[in-house]
């Protein structure tokens, strides 16, 4: 393998990224189902700044310094928050032009988890290829880090890594070594034609059906819809 | 869900296992390339028991109380044991009757950190089908536990899962609803029709082809050589 050649690697978890750490890499933060979909689509909508909080007590502080503040857990809208984080929630009349708190179940320590890279950027289907071409560019490892779910392999998270990496290695400067990376691949590849239909079996999906949250499935897979990248600056997540 | 129906669940590394974890759960270790296979290997070869440790220098104590020691790091056998873990170092001749102790780059390990549930067992291709009938006849919750590549999501211990999971789910006492378990059956049932051509991409097939180790795979992915399940007691593996 060249020295110039890049490798891209699929991390399933915030609990394996340990051996995933690369000072030299570019992390992409993958949280599907909602996280990194709402965090696009509150860029869409001209929000200024987010800024990615890991604890409720840290949210609900900035609650109390007048930020505006969206924060969940297990998909519910915590009482002290002004809303929770269905991507429908950040809409242009609520986001543009302002800071807004974030905090989420398994999106933003994930965010957290990998600000030692590079550099971390924001990753769903809503800017897939925006996303695709801007990573090519930059001619560098490639980590793509699920959120999953409370630490455990989610499918829906797993498939867009699958579609990032099918793509990014049509570029003949990228390789992988990496099993998990095939196996994202595989799986993407099987579900491709019919996303929907083979997500309806994930158990995310399952959850927010409980919580009359599966409204956003449809708009959490489709592709293209921007081509904003949100990236991590200092501490919170700016356009770049 | 019905209260007697029992969960399968399918943990992709050690490092994982947390969040798994379940006293009434039955854990199946799997290391096929080549921790498992060679532990069944050795009980169809008559041993009487084998010691798992998880570190060298507990292996190396063990080998100067007059031990005999199989103990490999990265695939490479260490100096003070006896062999390494290729299944054919396991032969009648050499393991009868005897105690041995075993230290391996991942599977040991993973014994360990099952061995709060409410039973372990090992299970490899080797002793596929027999296994998969203990554990529809035990009615317990079962987790699979893939001992990784140092703590990575490696392709050959999900397959096996996968064949697992198929297995058991055809029995109606049984439900997932974990999206591992979904994943793993789905990337078996891609690869099962050519399971070595699939498993030729993996990146262990890659790691012991460069340590001239590779002779195993096949062996390893062998069907029903034996109906011997071998079972944690205490702290050492015997055949049930």
């Amino acid at each position: 393998m060249k020295d110039e050649h890049r490798k891209i690697e699929v991390c399933f978890s915030p609990v394996l990224f340990n051996d995933f750490r690369n000072p030299d890499a570019i992390t992409v933060i993958v949280d599907i189902l909602r996280a990194t979909s709402a965090i696009v689509t509150a860029f869409m909508n001209g929000v200024s700044r987010i800024i990615p909080v890991e604890t409720l007590e840290q949210a609900a502080d900035y609650k109390r310094k007048g930020y505006m503040v969206a924060a969940e857990r297990d998909g519910l809208v915590q009482p002290f928050a002004d809303f929770g984080n269905s991507p429908f929630n950040f809409t242009r009349d609520r986001v543009e032009g302002k800071h807004i708190v974030y905090s989420t179940t398994n999106g933003t320590q994930a965010i957290h988890q990998a600000s030692e890279c590079f550099s971390v950027v924001i990753g769903a289907y809503l800017n897939f290829s925006a996303l695709c071409e801007y990573l090519i560019r930059q001619k560098r490892d490639i980590i793509i880090l699920c959120a999953a779910w409370k630490n455990k392999f989610n499918l829906e998270d797993t498939l867009f890594s699958g579609a990032i990496a099918e793509r990014i290695l049509q570029d003949k400067n990228y390789y992988t070594i990496c099993d998990s990376t095939l196996a994202a691949i595989d799986l993407f590849q099987l579900a491709k034609t019919d996303l929907l239909g083979y997500i309806d079996k994930a158990a995310q999906r399952h959850r927010l059906r409980k919580n009359k949250l599966d409204d956003v499935i449809e708009y959490c897979h489709t592709y293209d819809l921007t081509t904003i990248i949100p990236v991590l600056k200092n501490d919170y997540l700016i356009a770049l």
